[in-house]
């Protein structure tokens, strides 16, 4: 079954709030087996509103609306569906002697205008809510749903969470729907090029996207059953996999930090780095990892050839091929690992840009990775924007040392 | 005249992304005088895309849509639009000749799926994006305007700033808007009672932020001319320097990194780093500015004890009072000055959790200062996240450095 969201609230067209409920029922919706068509985000005016709800009331079969339940004068999402199903807007007892409780309790006068709050519509039963003075609304008519919950996000969350999700459940003849996402490294086009075979199968579904960490290659399989769905999943996922020998690093939440940190924990060895065109960036996402000090034992960013030099690296070797150079990378991982007495060195030097470098353009960078065995360095070149080097030398540089581990075995 | 936007893509629609463009977009419409009517998200779907489009072409003026623009096959924007105003695409020698160039720029072969990003139609035409390989579409047709830009938030960004909002403004007949951001120091309850008076003001009106670099205060003034909205901003403005003398740093689009770099240039001063909870991020910071290598000399990061004292800490300081202690940061941030022999030394020690270090809590952190003529350190107590740990201490040590730099006279 399809389904709609409608996202109630001038503040939201402001840009003052970001709408954290609609990507928080995003999020959820598939776990009921419902295929969100469209969030829909409107001001607390009646005309917007009644137009939202009349437009989604036709095409979906469920639609969920978050806000205006307040009892203020801009509060309008009851009127608004009333209007759309030609209903009459009438008190109830029953919730008024709920509110007038919750008031009671708190020891203060209920103001009249939250009387607003106690109303329905024929079709529609209030949905309790511990956590505010605004009940939801559960409407059903015509075999079609639509449920008003409040906008603050933690009345919504447990309105949908205890009342509206079990509900919908029992409601909704649903499928199975299994989610995953690999993750790689490589452009967007050449990724989405050779993931051609797994789009034309159409379940899973495939959406491509490019990330800070690579790109990411989503799969939605649908079935009867889990274990349907999970198939389809399985040999959509070989697939992309034989298509993407080299390029696929991980899956779901892992994180290249968190890739590497369990290869390194797994293997029983330590890690140093030294850095110039990133700044620091490297060694500060090594340690986005908690526990990362049990192999991580230091960086240098070594801004300056001074420091380079003062730190190991062969001043004449700089003089000779450049600070921005296979030699000098490779000489600043070997540092990095003799200095702090690690398994691993790893190290980058580039041109961060905005201007050149020794005559080198921004965006060259070099990245080195020194172990016991061997010393080997990568070129590579960025588009020329400073943030973006930083970013995307570091996501290669943790890259290489995943595949530098991977080729190791895990006993070391 | 009336707006509506468009947010495309599937990963939306699924809660994994949180469609900031919206928000970003939302908040810029009212600086040309749009009224936003509606934001509507929509999947990687060609016949979602085209019903919103549709729909949003009949109810709006001006329609702003983000996404789908990549080279793969679920970016189908292009395709959207050429299907609701009936116009074929075709590949456009110009924007083609663009692409190959940029790709060879980056000495990468251009895939054969990009040259999607080449195409136009009779109603389109091309907008510049020196960020990525997508242009935007500029489409005129029958009195109304379509944009559609691309979906990498500093890609749309810099599109709209430079390119579209420009233009639309020549296009929108509005009153003049003059906007002005003050950047502070505190929590956002503090900042918002100091600032009470300029809120009473209405116009300009205020907006309350908080954000990864502290707390914003954004006014948006309205008046007949420029000038006369100016005035309003530098009123207001006046007020709320009285009312925060010690808090605020900056304006607009500047950054804690930018005023402390442009300090320490008009200073002639120059810095280095050692930072063990932080992990590499202080220093990465730092090196975010352009130009940074002229004061920054380097950076150590120094996750253990044996690094700290091979750096110049001594050891029985270490042992007497903790790692993470004034004395220990105190000590660091002279061994980084005397280290690297630059003007100023920091350091930064602390427990980014989410485990306890030396019986001291997660979110503990001690900033120290070392200059010619002193050395200050100050005990901070954060939220005890890891990744909310490392970037709270960094916004305050920079802000730290900042008041610092203030206090000394601009010619050393």
């Amino acid at each position: 079954m399809n389904a709609g969201i409608i996202s109630i609230g001038t503040e939201l067209l402001l840009g003052e709030v970001v709408d954290t409920n609609a990507s928080y029922l995003a999020s959820q919706l598939p776990l009921v087996g419902l295929d969100l068509q469209t969030v829909i985000t409107v001001p607390d005016r009646i005309d917007c509103l009644a137009e939202a709800f009349h437009q989604a009331w036709q095409r979906f079969d469920i639609v969920l609306a978050t806000g205006g339940l307040g009892p203020t004068q801009d509060d309008l999402t009851r009127e608004a569906i009333a209007q759309v199903l030609g209903e009459e807007i009438t008190i109830s007892p029953d919730l008024e002697k709920d509110l007038r409780a919750l008031f009671a309790a708190m020891g203060r006068p209920m103001p009249s205008s939250n009387i607003k709050q106690a109303t329905l519509i024929p079709s529609a039963q209030g949905i309790p809510n511990p956590r505010g003075t605004a009940p939801g609304w559960w409407v059903e008519k015509n075999g079609k749903i639509m449920v008003a919950m409040p906008g603050p996000p933690v009345e919504m969350q447990r309105m949908w969470e205890i009342e509206v999700m079990p509900r919908l459940h029992g409601k909704v003849h649903h499928e199975a729907v299994v989610l995953r996402t690999l993750k790689s490294i490589g452009s967007e086009a050449d990724v989405g090029e050779k993931a051609g075979p797994v789009f034309a199968l159409g379940n899973p579904v495939l959406g491509i996207y490019a990330r800070p960490d690579g790109i990411h290659l989503r799969m939605i399989a649908r079935a009867a059953d889990d274990a349907g769905a999970a198939t389809l999943i399985a040999q959509a996922e070989a697939k992309l996999r034989d298509a993407l020998p080299h390029q696929i690093w991980g899956t779901d939440a892992e994180t290249l930090e968190g890739v590497l940190g369990a290869l390194l924990v797994a293997r029983g060895l330590t890690l140093a780095t030294m850095e110039s065109c990133t700044g620091g960036l490297l060694a500060s996402t090594v340690t986005d990892v908690p526990g990362s000090s049990a192999y991580f034992k230091g960086g240098f960013v070594s801004y300056t050839n001074e420091l380079k030099v003062a730190l190991g690296v062969d001043a004449h070797l700089i003089e000779r091929h450049g600070a921005v150079s296979h030699e000098t990378a490779k000489a600043m991982a070997e540092a990095a690992r003799l200095h702090l007495k690690v398994d691993i060195g790893v190290a980058v030097t580039g041109v961060a840009g905005p201007d050149s470098l020794e005559g080198k353009p921004p965006g060259l960078a070099y990245i080195a990775v020194a172990d016991e065995a061997q010393t080997q360095s990568i070129e590579g070149r960025y588009p020329p924007r400073r943030a973006d080097v930083k970013r995307l030398v570091v996501t290669h540089t943790l890259y290489q040392l995943i595949q530098r581990l991977l080729a190791l075995p895990p006993s070391h």
